[in-house]
């Protein structure tokens, strides 16, 4: 990877010069409204919906919201990482020419967005890119990553089997690493998003005054993103340091998935997690670089956790109600809005109605395994119930730990 | 109903007076393109999936398909039915007054997207809007028809338990019965889409001039829409009459759904279909004042019809590569394009490539309706096999009598 050293500060202008640098490879991908989940998000939950939470008994937050949806599974390869890997290349290819690039290629360990991302921002530029996978990858993602024009090589799935094949890789081609998250490169390209969402919802609010819920707001207060290795999280954060966008970070609670919040509680970055969350895109701890935007005040001002239930529920609103297919990582930071208690309760005592936007990442999902997620609703009731117990797993759950 | 008599006559003027009519009501609802589906409409089947078709070991179809996308699944109430119910209930206010109308009220026998828009339609200008609804009608459709503020009635599911119940209803209130698809409002109304879509691809196109197939076509060659009791299809065949767009029907095959194309093939409509194709809006047979328009060759130039099989993977691909909710009879049209050689040839034939614009009429579905529709895929798999043998129903299916 570009040496981090020679990365641009992680500030708002970066992200910026980023966007430059991306726009011609990109989607800029609509924001939706819909009233009905809005009004749903601006309605106070059921004291039956709060029963064995740690808000039961309590009186349900009333918060006014107006919700925003930045639609980056409508992105190219259907999710936000085309952000993150064009720029990160592009850089390299600033850093160290064309010829050099397309003599070396890139190298990545993935199996999900990252590498498709990767492989067709690479063969955008004739690169040779190599993706390293875990052989009980799902058939889809390999042919997905495949499609793209990738050669894949494939591993056991532990993160020291994985490195070992990358560094293979690195020593038969001189391949350069670009890693899923942890890179300034990475977290300036994600930040790209933030520009647009704050831009779009402005010229949505002129074009349609009466979209805003506060009188006289121009644009959003807060955007909540999903946090898994914290790339796009620490990336929409440094895009809207300053702009008075509040950024939050949502993840799934489920088998201590929720370890940005818990480390940031602790004072200390969480390094391995371990989860069968069915948000997968969110089963990665923090990185180096990630944490320390992540866990800074200034940067993100809070983390909330929901529970597979609060997950599914909101998935199935979306694919419902606004007839757009998301994965289940895409809802979490809308669950946030619809049933953190902690969250809800912050709005309604800032005194006034929010702009919430809400980043749906991505919607590389398939038909089955939607199903899978509705059928298997009963059996992960009561593993959520069980919460807190690590699953036995079956050989299938890769120890996820950062890089 | 407003009687047929004082109708406006089925032109393209009287649709454009209709669009004027329901403009503020509706959404002018999205054409989207994508390159993937494009790409695949416009590569020939391979030999292997024409095995056990009609099209058996002939070659294979090689037409240029560009498709252009009207999502009237993200209308109000989440399907084109609006249209039609606008425009029956302002043509009722202003043929009999809004006072007369509000005493009255309206009335319809429908489970589902019509009975939802009418009441939608009624609540509007505060006229009381009931329906009659099988007994047997899913818990969502009723609760859905519920909270547009209708008033329900229940009745078996044979066409003559409904139409009891409607003529009771008549009978109490002086309701005014506003049919889904047999009446020339209805069929008008339905047509203001054919308008939009016109219109909005030739915005598309000079945008974008890249977007179109051949050199020089500033819009659509044809628009091929599902074929239900048949009112959208013959709305916007009245609608594009003398724009040089040719209307094409579309329809299931199972069990005798395809009643169109054999009712015109024999000269005669076919005035009862009992099936349980997945496309469940396309249970219906045409109606009197449908079957006119829809057997003219000059409104209608064909219509296709495609297996259970083809609509179910119609649908993955919508759900998973477009990544918006399509219900199964949305994506008909789509699947004629896809995997009908007579029509795919017909393309092919003209010896230009054809701007195709196909309709997805609604996204009224479940999480659980998509489970069980690829759940079954096997066992309906097997159904198609025996396809022609009517199913010996359990008594879900009501019998689909034309009005």
């Amino acid at each position: 990877m570009a040496d981090p050293a020679h990365s641009p500060s992680l500030t708002r202008d970066s992200v910026l010069a980023a966007h430059e640098l991306v726009k011609p490879h990109i989607h800029r991908t609509p924001v939706l409204t819909n009233t009905t989940l809005s009004n749903l998000a601006s309605a106070p939950q059921a004291a039956e919906a709060l029963r064995g939470t740690q808000w039961e008994s309590q009186e349900p937050a009333k918060p006014k919201i107006r919700l925003f949806f930045k639609c980056e599974n409508l992105q190219r390869i259907g999710a936000f990482k085309v952000r993150g890997a064009f720029h990160a290349v592009k850089r390299l290819i600033e850093q160290d020419g064309l010829e050099v690039v397309r003599k070396r290629g890139v190298v990545t360990h993935s199996s999900g967005n990252h590498a498709q991302a990767l492989a067709l921002a690479a063969r955008t530029f004739s690169i040779p890119a190599h993706i390293v996978m875990p052989s009980i990858s799902t058939p889809s993602k390999i042919a997905g990553t495949q499609s793209q024009g990738a050669i894949l090589h494939f591993s056991g799935s532990t993160a020291q089997e994985r490195e070992a094949v990358v560094a293979d890789v690195v020593k038969e081609t001189g391949a350069t690493l670009v890693p899923p998250y942890d890179h300034p490169d990475i977290i300036l390209g994600q930040g790209t998003m933030g520009i647009e969402f704050e831009r779009e919802v402005e010229e949505l609010i002129r074009g349609k005054q009466s979209l805003s819920v506060a009188e006289g707001k121009a644009g959003l207060d807060a955007v909540v993103a999903p946090c898994g290795g914290g790339g796009m999280l620490s990336g929409n954060a440094v895009a809207l340091k300053g702009t008075g966008i509040r950024v939050f970070g949502a993840e799934p609670s489920f088998q201590g998935a929720d370890d940005a919040r818990r480390g940031v509680e602790a004072g200390q970055r969480i390094t391995s997690v371990k989860t069968l969350t069915i948000a997968d895109g969110l089963r990665t701890p923090l990185g180096e670089w990630t944490w320390k935007i992540v866990s800074d005040k200034g940067h993100v001002e809070g983390l909330y956790s929901v529970t597979e239930r609060n997950i599914r529920d909101a998935m199935k609103l979306v694919l419902e109600r606004m007839k757009v297919v998301v994965e289940p990582s895409a809802v979490v930071p809308l669950a946030v809005a619809l049933y953190n208690e902690d969250f809800r309760k912050l709005v309604e005592r800032s005194g006034e109605g929010w702009n919430v936007g809400v980043v749906f990442s991505g919607g590389n999902t398939t038909v089955e395994a939607i199903s899978k997620i509705f059928a298997d609703a009963a059996s992960e009731e009561k593993a959520e119930r069980e919460e807190g117990v690590l699953a036995k797993d079956g050989g299938r759950v890769a120890e996820n730990v950062a890089g």
